[in-house]
């Protein structure tokens, strides 16, 4: 089984500090909300299912940062719910999780300071949960897309250290080994933080699955000389039409499966998919610090002061996505009414 | 003017170790034939006619060598061009150099020693000088190609760092900008080796030309929103129908430019097409170690022991190639009748 990403023990939210990857396991302790939202900011934590939980409590350590203090507790929350909201703009799940337990907080709010917070907790641990489920029926649902000797492209991390379980994206794959198929992994190194060298490759190795880690530009090259069977990624938000926010890199892939003809899969929990977004162009797409790019990795790789431009994510348009897996099943192009069916039997 | 990469100096090959930029700019001596294979090797010069222009003065070297410690000049130069043939497989310009060195070196075979010496410093200062007139060539025959105002995207560094002068990809912006053309470049970083953000990045700030780094997987993002005018690369080797060997992710990179409708160049001088080879599945790739992947900046970036694939080069399929430019001119699909044109014209 995979590491735990997450975890709430003794009353603090614990994650394993991504950054150190693979190099060190370090798990941290997050005791106040500005470790949490510094966490997310740093991609400490990262991955949008797991951003999603981590936030969640986040703001059970913010009602509990008020109740000590003294100060309005409903208040407080409210205050840990903005700063929370301001960390990372392009992960639907954030604001999922956080509108959530903003619902649950509003629910309580007459009720006893203690009670409110033990509300708070709940929420935050069924959004756990859930997340755990999501994870294992997402699997269940697309490990049926991968023949019994399979071949997979991946890009950056979608697996247990994107979520609170194993993943969804690698749930497919994990699910598909659990169910005794020969899956081999090709990972996108996954530039400029080397999520796919880093993490994907790493938890891959300590599940036992055969990974081959490549850089991003070799994926044209594999995918013409490496018999690949499918490419399987997540997503961080997706549009009502079956437009895909994922990491950047994710868009020039889909044109390179496609181009190969090679099925292109999609695997993200509902809580991914944004119906208020009707495209793809409408979703915000972060932008980070030059400093990622031109000394990433310990060495300064550019010439000082040259000019970047650092995009987090990219949006790869529906027409170019074979499937999207999700807890509910698998849809295929048109979308909409598919994401509305999903809803509506939720 | 583009800083010079390969001069002969005191009798001895001085060039700047390329491994060493940006942070460093160091030129280092090569004093016997061991010594210019490994800076070949280690991709101290690296770009395929600065490849050749090196290693023919690594022959001239080698007969130094062989004089100085009186053995047979002319059996120590052949051991000397054996030696270089050995550095890297898929540059052509190599093997292409190395024949030149040859046949000059088969011609004066029965002069006195020091007669050979002079007659094969005289060949590579000549293949030295050629290849600046080349370069300057490329350059004036591609500026046609670039707008008054263009935004250009390129792959690796196929520059002056290239080159015995300003390059084949950059020797068209260099002559466009010359020309009083407004040019801005965006350069993929190319991992693994970082030869766009440490040597394109580099030398075209020290130009004056405005340059915006960018990682690879960002290309199709670049080419969607940024208004690319055109893409242009360098070449190792082009085969007789036009495919074209150059640095991996070129060919990903030209499946990207097509499915956005930008014309995909490449620049390259003539010795770099190998009519020997009909099409560029027969062009040998060269693999290269895993750590170039695992720990090129300075940190460990995946797990120890992982499966990493790092091919150097892939092969962009004539189909996707816009146009050709050579030092002959500009040519377009089919290519085998403009080529045989060319070298019938030679």
């Amino acid at each position: 089984m995979p590491v735990p990403t997450i975890a709430w023990e003794d009353n603090a939210l614990r994650l394993i500090d991504q950054t150190l990857l693979p190099e060190q396991y370090v798990r941290i302790d997050c005791g106040d909300v500005e470790t949490v939202a510094e966490a997310i900011e740093s991609l400490r934590v990262r991955g949008a299912p797991a951003i999603g939980v981590a936030a969640a409590f986040g703001v059970v350590i913010g009602a509990r940062e008020a109740l000590a203090s003294g100060s309005d507790i409903v208040s407080g929350t409210r205050k840990a719910i903005e700063r929370l909201a301001r960390t990372r703009p392009t992960a639907v799940n954030l604001f999922w999780a956080l509108d959530r337990m903003g619902r649950r907080l509003s629910e309580v709010a007459d009720r006893q300071p203690a009670q409110i917070r033990d509300s708070l907790l709940e929420e935050a641990q069924e959004i756990f949960e859930e997340d755990r489920r999501v994870c294992r029926q997402i699997g269940r649902n697309g490990a049926g897309l991968l023949n019994a000797n399979a071949t997979v492209l991946t890009h950056c991390n979608a697996g247990a250290l994107a979520t609170a379980d194993y993943g969804t994206a690698l749930a497919v794959i994990y699910a598909a080994v659990e169910a005794g198929k020969q899956v081999a992994v090709f990972a996108d190194e996954t530039r400029p933080l080397l999520q796919g060298s880093r993490l994907t490759a790493w938890e891959l190795r300590q599940s036992g699955v055969d990974v081959t880690v490549i850089c991003d530009s070799m994926a044209a090259s594999v995918l013409r000389q490496k018999n690949i069977d499918s490419v399987i990624v997540g997503a961080d938000r997706i549009a009502a039409n079956g437009d895909v926010a994922n990491k950047i890199g994710t868009y020039g892939l889909a044109i390179l499966a496609r181009e190969h003809n090679v099925p292109f899969y999609v695997a993200a929990p509902l809580s991914t998919i944004d119906m208020s977004l009707p495209r793809g162009e409408e979703i915000p797409i972060e932008e980070r610090k030059p400093d990622e790019i031109t000394r990433g990795m310990g060495r300064q790789t550019a010439p000082g002061g040259v000019n970047v431009y650092n995009p987090a994510f990219d949006v790869t348009p529906s027409r170019l996505v074979s499937a999207i897996v999700t807890e509910k099943g698998v849809a295929q192009s048109p979308y909409q009414p598919a994401f509305h069916a999903w809803f509506q039997g939720k």
